[in-house]
């Protein structure tokens, strides 16, 4: 940076310093287009011209000066939502309608009680289109910024983009082209398109205010108009000012390595009664074939699952890497303080009732922070169903998700805030011959954090995607961090988050905060570090299974191959409306899918090679090497129907070897019970590919994979 | 009707007639707002004033009548989008601008080369809301009525409900209640609500309009500006006029007594080679035990599948019910004839090679028709995989989906537009124990049709629910009345339609054009007569039978039971989502479930039973009866997670004892592989619970319930 640049650097830091002195100085609460006027005069944002004026005189002599028409506005801080009281008064074209009008300002300023109402005399601003500029406030990521269609009905359309600050210009230009409203700007019907960046300029403006004044929790900049030319005028304003209190992000990660790869692992709490945790952790250990040391430790010793116990840790001769304590709360803590004090590496507490419960429980947590405190032990939990690794071949939890079925290892790595779900969408991969790599249950994340996982895990060489099962986190900043870091080493994150519809319980005030909830902000912060929000709960590991072991499309024209017409329009339906184009086949893949498959009177997008064209020797491998061989194809989805028994088989391994080596994506869906199909399911799983139940699955996985391109809308991360 | 009442309708009539007449002396193709002010003259609609003027001093003499501020308009039939090609010209506020914009209009007009423009003066009309209202011809179902926010953003918002005409004054206020933009209307940010009478009014004589002339394809009135006193104005239109010929809706319908429950039936073209479709139907029939005659025709004869096979028709001594045709195409079109002259009454063609295929196949169709016109024997397809009947113990097809899983009969009915999507979804049925009653696909439905099969299935004593796989329909007059039979027969219709998107090839002139395209007017009829829109294609089969195998809810307020806390919240979500009100248990609700749940800190809605709790003896049992008993819960969602083996049983047992006779549904998603929990899963299905794989299927299939109330709300029937 040259010394004039710092020195420019240095004065825009000194005007936001000197804002958020000023908003420090004031008192929490609504900030009416009055006061929030004076706070942000110092930046010199494009407000309107504005007199104040005391009488119906004075307004008319500022009319005079600023010409007529005029707007008067009543402006008050007890007053945000000034036209539905009937506070503004527009296109005053003569001095006698500005007396009337004072008049009647005046009136309603009584009627209001707003003792502290001023009356501004403002010229009218000529056409544009009006756009909103705000933030409000997250409590984990700090201001969301809220760009969008202005003017009163913003709330009743919606039509805004978010993104945390800060933000630069050209983030603001990608989230203008992401509204519906985008094409008014574009040019629309003909019109000249509208030079966007001084609005640009302006929104990456107002994102350092927001990052620079956390008194501000929530700013409304609506309407900003902006002129055919590209003038931005901002019509009003208003503000909220909280005494808020700002947490520091945590910027080191905890090293995982003893929870995640323990050699030598203890059981506090170790059971014969295959019912109790105790009982159940030390079975799933055995039973998926731990190839490390296991010490069952119980008070009274003996023999336990067929392995030597000890009476308490201290009779152990070494310090195991991993402590898995299945003991209920109270005694929990103790035992973690025993841990910390003998230098044991990582701790798994599985017990409830700590936090999660209410202020006794709480008491608990901050008594197991405090005995971990500076020991360089690490606690998974408490309130966890624990940890499992198929790499390891290691199952350090009590669910009865994982008995029964062979851990099965695979790039999928889960991190869960939910244990429950986890084990439930753990089992149907293993069921369906996917696999899964790593799983942990986060519990209360009263010491490691979801962002901790994260990080760690996506630094494994094991782990090709990873999944996550999301309810909140604490500490936004390094969350999103941990994201970045796994973009960054090329593992992609599918996020399944829950809370997504606002209770909107939340009293607000602004626009901003209306549009905004933490729904939002999460949403926001996901998109921005590149993660892939899904929408269906049981969807999540298909899809962070595909992310992971499928080719990445160079596009997003997708063929369907299919062997029922019927089905094959449904998902070309489905594709069209996932932002996705339907490919158009070249002329030589249409004259040779023409010999593939003669008598068809149509090659084209959707191919039905129907039921009895599948049946034929060699023509689904035939055809869907011809379509995954078009240059105008960057992504294949089969639909499958009827297709049974050796039948199913035989099309399979016909779809596995096209498949192979293509390096374009082909996914499955196979609409047939699975009982019926189930060899040909499980051929293509063992050759990598995805088998959905329902092609629109598919389709949400297809549009994934293809947000994983180097996306430039916001938006399509989102399936 | 009085006489007075009388005269008053055939006067309105003979208006219509007379416009009709009109607009069938003009030349197809577009017509402005010139031409379309003209045509529509006679029906007195609120169009704004305006004066025709050959000169710029005309012009300033009419804006001089009228009043200054006025506007010029160059109206053309070449020029449909006035705006886009700057021939409008507002706000002219003296006799000068008035001669300035006829000079710029004259301009422009020459450019355009729009040699039949004139130029228009109309007053500036005050401030309101901007509708469009409007529509345009569907090929199935007539007129689409377009109701929507107006203006030249209409396309870009799409804003806008749709109603095949006629539609009363009341269904018009439905429209506009369901518009995003209804609060604009009914008092919006403190002004008092707009009187939406005159416009009512407006819809339903352009409905009227709509229907008495079919020459005019496509209308807008686009704005109709409201006022806040609710006078409305017209602003602009524009129509197309197209030659069409009105294909008469068929009145009548088929008995398909005969296809649907035959006592004999033969099979032309039975074969020993089960792989061919003559072998797959005979061992079909008797794999599925049918109980009455079986004749396999064959020209060899013999014994086939251990049935004496006759060499010919003609051979047998009697007239079975239903002759199956399993031959290529030409020869079944002989064989049907054969059937019509010797009066068999049903006649199921499988072959394929007939319309679907072009000009050939087309010809044949033409000769299948012809070879049972007037002789009443129905034909079911051709192209169709056939018919089954579980409470008939009949299969009488040659789908794969079906073999290997014993029929097991429901009130659920499938009509199938694709026999390969049919057969899969219903073997799915049959996997899961849920079973099927009758389902037919239906082919190219050369004679009987896609509402034939609802009306007819609808109609019987067997069935409670219909489900649709809807490609298209040939008579939607006729479709729309079947649907209609169903629902006053109390039997709820489930739709999948392919086919949503559209293309967007098909030209259109009018803003009306653009936001009614096929898919919407199949949504708009399906709408209209009660029927429920599913949207994921294997979701329908398990919405149709939730439809017709669970009580009614009363109202949709909903309870949400799980065994983890975090797929609680997240179907909180879905059922907010979908437009659902999650259930306030009472206090008394609350205070008991306290004592069943001691220990945990919430007893609110969802309800968090966490899987320890479920273990406990009779919990889940008393929770749920709990909370089915509580007079603010309509409806039960429950999410079950890793609840596996002997404790599945258990717990579902508990489930199905407590929802037994409690007169309110209980819906189910389990979200554990379902081999881990198979026998818990069946035995719920036994009792005549659902169960879902993912909770946003379970809250599509609730709000699918709740839709079947009696809805004020369009929209509602789309889940």
């Amino acid at each position: 940076m040259t010394a004039q640049a710092t020195g420019v650097a240095e004065e825009a830091d000194a005007v936001l310093a000197g804002v958020r002195a000023e908003v420090r100085r004031r008192r929490p609460g609504g900030a009416g287009e009055g006061s929030a006027r004076e706070l942000l005069e110092p930046l010199g944002l494009p407000f309107v011209a504005a007199e104040v004026v005391d009488s119906a005189e004075e307004a008319v002599a500022a009319a005079r000066r600023s010409g007529f028409p005029v707007v008067l506005k009543a402006v008050s801080d007890a007053v945000l939502h000034k036209s539905d009281a009937g506070l503004v008064e527009l296109g005053l074209g003569s001095a006698e309608a500005v007396r009337e009008a004072h008049h009647r300002l005046a009136g309603r300023i009584a009627a209001a009680g707003a003792t502290d109402a001023r009356v501004l005399v403002q010229p009218m601003v000529g056409a544009g289109t009006d756009l909103i500029l705000g933030w409000v406030r997250d409590p984990a990521f700090g201001p969301v910024l809220v760009v969008g269609l202005g003017g009163v009905t913003v709330e009743l359309f919606r039509d805004v983009a978010r993104r945390i600050a800060p933000v630069t210009a050209t983030e603001a230009h990608d989230l203008l082209r992401s509204l519906t409203c985008w094409p008014l700007l574009a040019g629309f019907r003909g019109a000249p398109p509208v030079d966007t960046a001084e609005f640009c300029e302006l929104v990456a403006r107002v994102g350092e205010l927001a990052s620079a004044v956390p008194e501000l929790t929530e700013l409304d900049l609506n309407p900003v108009r902006i002129s055919a030319e590209g003038r931005c005028t901002v019509l009003d304003a208003r503000a909220v000012i909280e005494r808020t209190a700002e947490a520091p992000s945590r910027q080191s990660a905890f090293d995982l390595g003893a929870l995640a790869r323990p050699g030598c692992v203890a059981v506090v709490g170790a059971s014969r009664d295959a019912r109790r945790p105790g009982g159940r952790v030390l079975e799933a250990l055995r039973e998926h074939g731990f190839a490390g040391h296991v010490h069952p430790v119980n008070p009274a010793g003996g023999e336990i699952g067929g392995l030597p116990a000890v009476a308490s840790l201290a009779e152990l001769d070494h310090v195991p890497d991993l402590v898995c304590v299945a003991l209920p709360a109270e005694p929990s803590v103790e035992v973690v303080g025993e841990c910390a004090r003998r230098g044991v590496p990582a701790v798994i507490v599985y017990a409830s009732g700590f936090g999660e419960t209410g202020a006794v429980g709480k008491e608990l947590d901050t008594r197991l922070l405090a005995e971990v405190a500076g020991s360089g032990t690490i606690v998974c939990g408490p309130n966890t169903i624990g940890v499992v690794s198929s790499h390891h071949r290691m199952a350090a939890t009590f669910s009865q998700a994982v008995r029964g079925l062979p851990l099965h290892a695979s790039g999928t790595c889960l991190v869960a805030q939910s244990g429950a779900v986890a084990g439930s969408l753990v089992s149907r991969e293993l069921a369906d011959g996917y696999g899964i790599g790593d799983w942990v249950t986060v519990g209360n994340q009263s010491q490691v954090d979801v962002a901790d996982y994260v990080e760690y895990y996506a630094g494994l060489e094991t782990t090709r995607s990873v999944a996550l099962f999301l309810e909140g986190v604490p500490d936004g900043g390094r969350f999103r961090r941990a994201l970045a870091a796994a973009r960054d080493r090329g593992v992609p994150v599918a996020v399944f988050k829950t809370g997504v519809t606002e209770a909107g319980s939340r009293a607000v005030s602004s626009h901003s905060g209306a549009l905004a909830g933490s729904g939002e902000a999460y949403r926001a912060a996901l998109a921005q570090e590149g993660a892939v929000q899904v929408a269906e709960m049981t969807n999540l590991l298909e899809i962070a299974w595909t992310l992971g072991h499928t080719p990445l499309p160079a596009g997003r024209r997708v063929a369907v191959v299919t062997t029922s017409g019927g089905a094959g329009s449904a998902t070309v339906d489905l594709v069209d409306a996932a932002g996705l184009v339907p490919a158009v086949f070249d002329e030589r893949t249409r004259s040779r899918l023409a010999e593939v498959l003669p008598g068809f009177a149509n090659v084209d997008n959707p191919l039905d090679v129907t039921a009895e064209g599948a049946f034929g020797e060699g023509v689904v491998r035939r055809a869907v090497e011809l379509v995954v061989a078009d240059e105008g194809v960057d992504l294949v989805c089969l639909v499958l129907t009827s297709i049974t028994g050796a039948d199913a088989v035989r099309v399979a391994r016909q779809i596995a070897e096209a498949a192979a080596g293509s390096g374009k994506p082909v996914l499955v869906s196979w609409l047939v019970a699975r009982s019926l199909a189930k060899d040909g399911m499980s051929l293509l799983a063992e050759r990598g590919l995805r088998v959905f139940t329902e092609p629109a699955r598919m389709v949400a996985a297809a549009a994934a994979l293809t947000s994983c391109l180097a996306s430039t809308h916001p938006r399509s991360a989102c399936v």
